[in-house]
Order: C-alpha cells, then sequence, then structure tokens
C-alpha cells in the first residue's frame, strides 16, 4: 500500500525558505499570496496486509528517519 | 484560502534521494519498504474568493516558481 507523508515545521519555528518563496512571489506580482511555508514529502511503498499496519510502518519511519521531531511535525495519509 | 501543493519528480527521472532512504530503512531493518520518492511540499495562504481561483493561482505560482516543468510534476489541492 502507498503512504504519503508530510514533513513541515512547527508552526513556532521560522521558515526561512517559505519567506524567500513569499517574498519571491510578492516581487513576481502575486501579492494575493501570503505565507509560504515548506516542508517535504514523502511517497512510501508498504508491504502491509491492512491499511492500519501501513499507517503504524510509516509513523515509525517518520519518527525515526524522515522528521525531526524536535522541530518538525509529519501527517500521513494512506492509500485505499 | 490554503492551498497544498505536491511537487515530485515525474516516475521516469531516478531519484536518488528517495533509493538512499530506501536503503537506509532496509539497513534499518524497514524490509517491508519498496520505493521511496521524495518530494516538495508548499503551503500557500492565498488571498482569492474562491476555491477555483486559489487554484488556479497556485497552479500557476507552481508552474513559474515551485516546480521544473521538465524533471517535475506537481498536484494541488484547496482547502475548504
Amino acid at each position: 500500500m502507498k503512504a504519503r507523508v508530510f514533513v513541515t515545521l512547527k508552526p513556532s519555528v521560522l521558515d526561512p525558505q517559505g519567506r524567500t518563496i513569499a517574498d519571491a512571489l510578492h516581487s513576481m506580482g502575486y501579492t494575493g499570496v501570503g505565507d509560504v511555508r515548506q516542508g517535504k514529502y514523502f511517497e512510501l511503498d508498504v508491504d502491509a496486509p491492512s491499511a492500519d499496519q501501513t499507517r503504524a510502518v510509516a509513523a515509525e519511519v517518520a519518527d525515526k528517519l524522515l522528521a525531526n521531531p524536535v522541530i518538525e511535525s509529519y501527517r500521513i495519509e494512506v492509500d485505499g
């Protein structure tokens, strides 16, 4: 099954990359775009029999490797 | 409104970063994880009156700044 993991900086953590993108968009004329936050996105093919087990594996992997729990939070979606 | 943009390498493009993550997971004992693809994730606050217009702005921004259309594809989700 396919698991998608979204890793973003916690809201209290400054995101200079997102700030830079927002500034670039403003200078390109997109003044309607306010805050921008950049994060990471992972697609995992997990060999597990159920959606719950796929989610459990993805959460463990996110905690141990994909996200830094001190400054980042993550969200998981499982297909089907 | 909030737009989420997911940028991933096209399936035909090699993803060495994802490959490295998959190898690391295998060596950590997660043999049930097959392919891993890494991408980028953006959250944009867009000042637009409708979901359709929010999506249009996000697509324009993704084409011009967030994604490289030669090697990357993107997907957009709009809240509410």
